[in-house]
């Protein structure tokens, strides 16, 4: 480790913002030297709340963020927000513009916007997006916010580094619930019809309800417009936590308490439960061994190059000279034999 | 390699049914072994055309390929089936025990079915299925048919091995064909609302053309009762096969050979335009990869049981005393410097 990533990690540690965009910077491209920052920073992780938001393009994400922002920092809380976008491989530019403005509206820099995009690595950003939560949690922001559009595989593996998972449903003709089924249904804790004003909004808040009985579990209706107005259904032997829809209109900053409420009610379950322990152990298991396969991956891929890379196996196998399994075998035997060799 | 694994791979290029099963058996189980059956088999391997057929329960799937079967040995061709199942960890005894009545209804061991199962192994499955088509492919089939259940990532790992993929869509309210959104409508080449004959037939297909010109593509429409109507839309741009829509009443055996000429047209398709050469490098290109990186991850996974377990691991994580990427340095740096040691 070089100097420059110890003091960049102290700077950080001792508060100074453009230590923390300059680390979050080097995750992002994986420059030289961020697995030592990560290192260092991760004794002094572990005290921010997580929270994860998800949901299709319009659904107005951003804009519920932003609203969630502006009371954490009225309640005195800090706050760190990261935006993840999966299927751009560029930052937008202008996105992030806006996301500058309104962080400045709120009129100090203990809101910290950051944009991150999959720049061609997109099997990457996951680990990235859990490693900026990282440097948001050790510099000491008291709640760090992931945001991400869409429900694919990448989207679900970027919430995962979240403690509570909220996603954004926006009131429709029943098509955007539906697409919910794969996989997102799982994921939500919370559930968030925004644009609760607009027609539809009620059809998709009783659809999403259908849809989350439909799992075996209870859940509870809370009114946006005038606070909880609990129905609880017990459908027999359910999930530990019952999935909480929750109605908000964010451009009016309507709902917006109700829904902090439900996340709050998700953490304290959480900790009353011991998932929250389940939860750190089952991530830092996935952590280690995410990392692990990517760097035996990398070990392999390296050894490919050095024998003419892939499109010269390619090539042999297409003229019937070897095929996959033997090259396989050719290739990661060595390794097996050295790490035999070592006992 | 053993003589048990020479004789069992002489006797299935020697037409045995009964050492293909082996065969089969040896890959779904990952039984020592299969790894050299595999080598042998593969430069038998490329001359069945092998077909893809995935859709949601319910769709028809088996009554579509069993009648496909049967046309296709009624033209004096050999046929194997592989019904693959992601979301069942074992083989349904009572789906395999129907399937093995029909097949016997048509008369011959030449329509060969077989299940395959994830068996608590979904990342191998693809794998599996690929290693069990080329099985099939060795043994002289002339048409292989992968048969898979829904439309998540597994089916498309799965489907990927065919060089043609035909996607079922069951008339429907429209549900079923906004699922098709994630993901699928990207890898069918045909597609074939299977029970033309119920209500909301028309309404699907009509569906399916909007979302395949929504890509950008040319698409055409063949009506399964009267053979080819062909409506032809250019969008401009599009791809370069343009998927094709049929209808099929499977039950009935309605719209079988229209289904089959469509899946002709795209195995002419592959020939004409270069693509299945570009399909097969690309094919073998990833199966050098998906090898190579569960070799790297199997080396690393017993490295790690060699330092007592991944839960010791997150323990020491847990407790402070290092961090995942410490971990990962520890393992994989070994193996690094084995490999550079080399040079």
């Amino acid at each position: 480790m070089t100097s420059v990533e110890s003091s960049l990690v102290a700077d950080l540690l001792d508060g100074k913002h453009r230590a923390l965009a300059r680390v979050i910077t080097k995750i992002e491209n994986r420059e030289s030297g961020y697995r030592d920052i990560v290192s260092l920073l991760y004794e002094h992780t572990g005290n921010a709340d997580v929270v994860g938001i998800t949901g299709s393009p319009g659904a107005g994400k951003s804009t519920l963020v932003d609203k969630m922002a502006r009371v954490y920092r009225d309640r005195g809380l800090t706050v760190g927000v990261v935006a993840v976008d999966p299927s751009s491989p560029f930052t937008g530019g202008a996105v992030l513009g806006d996301r500058i403005r309104m962080a400045s509206n709120v009129g100090d820099m203990d809101v910290f916007f950051r944009s991150m995009s999959a720049r061609g690595n997109l099997g990457g950003l996951s680990t990235a997006t859990a490693d900026a939560v990282k440097a948001l949690d050790a510099f000491g922001k008291d709640k760090v916010i992931i945001e991400t559009v869409g429900a694919g595989q990448n989207e679900i593996d970027i919430v995962r580094a979240a403690d509570t998972v909220a996603v954004l449903v926006p009131p429709s003709s029943g098509d955007n619930v539906q697409m919910l089924k794969a996989g997102i249904l799982e994921i939500g804790d919370v559930f968030v019809v925004n644009k609760a004003d607009l027609a539809g909004a009620d059809k998709t808040v009783q659809e999403l309800e259908e849809m989350i009985h439909m799992g075996g579990g209870k859940m509870r209706v809370a009114g946006g417009h005038h606070g909880f107005s609990d129905v609880e259904v017990d459908l027999g032997e359910g999930r530990a936590w019952d999935p909480v829809v929750v109605e908000t209109v964010a451009t009016q900053a309507e709902g917006v308490d109700e829904f902090l409420a439900a996340l709050e009610d998700h953490q304290d379950y959480l900790d009353d439960s011991g998932e929250r322990e389940r939860k750190a152990r089952q991530r830092v298991a996935e952590e280690i061994r995410t990392l692990l396969r990517d760097d035996a991956a990398g070990i392999v891929g390296d050894e490919v190059e050095r024998r003419g890379g892939i499109d010269d196996l390619v090539d042999a196998v297409l003229e019937g000279e070897t095929d996959p399994y033997s090259i396989a075998d050719e290739v990661t035997g060595p390794l097996r034999d050295c790490v035999d060799a070592r006992d």
